[in-house]
């Protein structure tokens, strides 16, 4: 079983407008509502795929509620965790007509953490991988995602981090196996604009795995002692949201296969690469269709980087 | 008791952000939620006067749980309809820097509008007034509006109306005592963009009292035999949202005291007009501090047009 912990998990709302109107009145055409936070999102791809998946997460106030039901109605094994703070929204405009999308994103925060950590030792007795995915909110200690790290290592369980920051820091000096930064959070966690070198520089000082997504150009991966691109067949164009998080989920099901690839990514990154891609082509964000999955996988090349960059 | 059906409440949320980025990503940095629509709004500064209000409106999915717990936090009598659709939300961003105030809404919808129908006509036993405010939404059948108003009217109550458009017209076709367009609803329901004119030709053609409020200017009140007009004592600057709900609530508590009022507008001017003023003067739309309430009392002034205007 997988275990996915997301400590600032969403009511992700998407509002489908002609136009939006900045300082004026814009009437929302349609409305889709739906659990979001990376972690969250991660379980519903391997959810989706039959991967045996349990999720914990802190939720309060109505939108907690909403959350609950929208898991259930995903049919996602969640174990909620009840905090004081409402479970933040996020809002996303959607513009039919020049294509805009306007993000608003509440600030998250938990008064549970102490419960969220005990629910996750608890998950981890059954789990082969502890996957822990997005940012961190208010009320979680300093040492809180690096406690979250080591009780997951102190299992023996490979530990699979995506978040940014400080957070990102945090998470591999706890020993985290495999890190998945975005370019951008690479770029930030080494000051090294090139994400060959900065994932190679990242991967030595920590000796965790990184892979880093470079959107439609893929990923690189790099170890102590090696790195590795992989790219689809070609370039895609869709919808990039989900895709870092298919990339998580690609990569959590081949470490409950294959435990040691932890260390070899060059083995994880046929079917996460291809999962990536599946999800850039699914009209909505985070699904992962199994033809195109299926189609991908055969056009991804994986090859060795050599250490002269 | 004063009864107030509002057809689409809304949990109305607020994003106060330093400033909206269109087509990117805004950061939340606080959120206000609580229950919205023109006849909660009446209700909810009725209450807060000590006057006895009851509330009906639909209410359904989680949003409508979240209206359900807000009205109880308010500590208004409320009987909220189970409905399929799940109560719409608006969403207001206030940017700290410039000042703009971007609104999204979300459409509205009910699928139990025989219910509601049934609650109202029991609800009606113990009212002395009819108040029906907002819009109308999707599911409510074409004559629904006219249903309302002729459940007050064959009570012999004073049904008070705040609505737009054909649910204006529809509202003073089937015997509204009293309905209180705001001066663009009161140009698109007459074409004339005199808005004393504009009141005199509806009132005189309808038979009902219109109390059109012209915002800073104050309101224009007119019968088929006369018209008022009612100043605060100085234009106010403040926070107009919620002032056309506080004018309602005036004149409603002024029909419950003086039935015979509904016909001779001037004597529900000065206490209604004064709310409106106070209303303006409260940092959150629609509260009223009665220390604002009884200065703006004391300024109000009411007098009479002459027939040539």
């Amino acid at each position: 079983m997988i275990l996915c912990v997301c400590p600032s998990p969403a009511v992700d709302v998407t509002y489908h407008v002609d136009h939006l109107h900045p300082s004026g009145t814009t009437r929302v055409r349609e409305v889709t509502e739906r659990p979001g936070g990376k972690a969250v999102n991660v379980a519903r791809v391997l959810h989706r795929l039959g991967e045996p998946t349990r999720l914990v997460a802190p939720a309060g106030g109505d939108s907690g509620q909403q959350l609950r039901h929208g898991l259930d109605a995903a049919g996602l094994s969640a174990i909620l965790v009840p905090s004081g703070p409402a479970t933040r929204r996020t809002v996303t405009v959607v513009e039919r007509e020049g294509g805009g999308v306007t993000t608003l994103v509440e600030p998250a925060a938990l008064d549970c953490w102490p419960a969220l950590l005990d629910f996750v030792e608890a998950g981890l007795d059954g789990a082969g991988v502890l996957v822990i995915g997005g940012s961190v909110p208010h009320g979680v200690p300093e040492d809180g995602l690096a406690a979250l790290v080591s009780a997951g290592r102190r299992r023996g369980l490979p530990v699979l981090v995506d978040t940014h920051g400080p957070w990102l820091l945090s998470a591999l000096a706890a020993g985290a196996t495999v890190v998945k930064p975005n370019v951008h959070e690479l770029v930030a966690a080494t000051g090294d604009d090139d994400p060959v070198r900065a994932a190679r520089e990242l991967a030595h000082s920590s000796g965790a795995t990184v892979v880093a997504s470079l959107g439609p150009d893929g990923v690189v991966a790099a170890t102590a002692t090696g790195a590795w691109e992989a790219r689809p067949a070609a370039p895609l164009t869709g919808n990039p949201t989900g895709a870092g998080d298919a990339l998580v989920a690609g990569l959590a099901r081949g470490l409950l296969r294959d435990p040691d690839a932890a260390g070899r990514p060059e083995r994880l990154l046929h079917d996460a690469v291809a999962l990536s891609a599946a999800a850039v082509l699914a009209p909505e964000a985070g699904e992962v269709d199994p033809a195109h999955h299926a189609e991908q996988l055969a056009g991804v090349a994986v090859r060795a980087l050599d250490a002269a960059r």
